[in-house]
């Protein structure tokens, strides 16, 4: 887009194109929506952000964003305390909690083992995953990163960790499975993906 | 989605989310990325938006949106006040100004008529647009509104209303070419672009 009229309107262009995943015209266009609204509805609308920002907490247990100390899911007593899943940031909690097939707690690192960015494992909170584990008598780590190489090395390097450990009872390290999506026809799917799918397979239940 | 951890997040979601075209996973995403910036950077998002609301201005001649009195293109001395392109809103100044083809000045209307949504020609800047004509010595007026109903409307009724103007000089009312867009097949036009882009055919100068 070229030149604008007015610095405020391009200013604020600027900012919203800054998002990810914003072109400039979108933003252009969810500009103008939002100076269609009324004066309170733009305040609402930037202080929602700016509060967030402010006043956000993270849970002194799992790391994962909450208004309390201590999160709904850690504080909760219909969960199981004893499993833990292992995640790479906030959204993959609630993707997982959407499935609804889940009930242990969570454990965010805040990001993977990454050495081109940078990101070593005194960066990411592996330490208070370890420390976790004795205390809290923990049962089982579900490990449940992307995967990619920064995956891997994440998963090897946590499992090194807690292998390391002396536990008075085995710790049980496990990692979802990957494999072909429901309803998906396997000419569809990529090879890597059904090759574990075969390698992963599961017993029927008929 | 489901439950958030954090009451703050899912009113940020939630705001978000009230944009056009943004759905709640997209929200999600956003709120995280802003939230995984600076404090300051943070405000400056926030407050962009709420400047923009709290300070913006209209061109007082060409309801173009504008930090002063009278915005960039009715100020400048380069363009042909005597042209007037009549558009629906601040986005389509922007595009036509982006093709560097239109060196007139605008009349934005603010809307166009539409009974279905209320919108009479009372509620949108036609009159002013009106009683631009004389003072003002406009010799042109190009109309650039949607090709709907409601466009198709808004055209005749200001055709109407500026034909019933007595003027000293016949003032010229066009409206913009619709036809096949440069570069397309034929093949892959809707037939009623291709039919107009036929009637409206224009001199070859070979």
């Amino acid at each position: 887009m070229g030149d604008y009229p007015s610095i405020l309107l391009e200013n604020a262009v600027n900012q919203v194109a800054s998002l990810p995943g914003i072109g400039r015209k979108t933003a252009l266009r969810l500009v103008l929506h939002l100076l269609r609204q009324q004066p309170n509805e733009v305040e609402t609308f930037a202080g929602a952000l700016t509060r967030l920002k402010q006043e956000v907490k993270y849970c002194r247990i799992c790391h994962n964003i909450s208004d309390e100390d201590v999160c709904p899911i850690c504080s909760s007593r219909n969960r199981d305390h004893q499993t833990v899943c292992v995640v790479e940031n906030i959204q993959d909690v609630l993707f997982i909690e959407n499935t609804g097939q889940y009930n242990g707690v969570y454990h965010v690192l805040g990001g993977i083992i990454s050495p081109i960015d940078g990101i070593g494992p005194k960066d990411i909170e592996i330490d208070s995953l370890v420390e976790r584990i004795v205390p809290e008598q923990i049962k089982e780590v579900i490990l449940a990163l992307p995967t990619t190489m920064e995956g891997d090395t994440t998963n090897f390097y946590i499992y090194r960790r807690l292998t390391a450990l002396a536990l008075p009872e085995p710790l049980v390290v496990s990692q979802i499975a990957r494999g072909v999506a429901v309803g998906n026809e396997l000419e569809y799917t990529d090879e890597i993906t059904l090759g574990r799918s075969i390698i992963n397979r599961v017993a029927f239940n008929g």
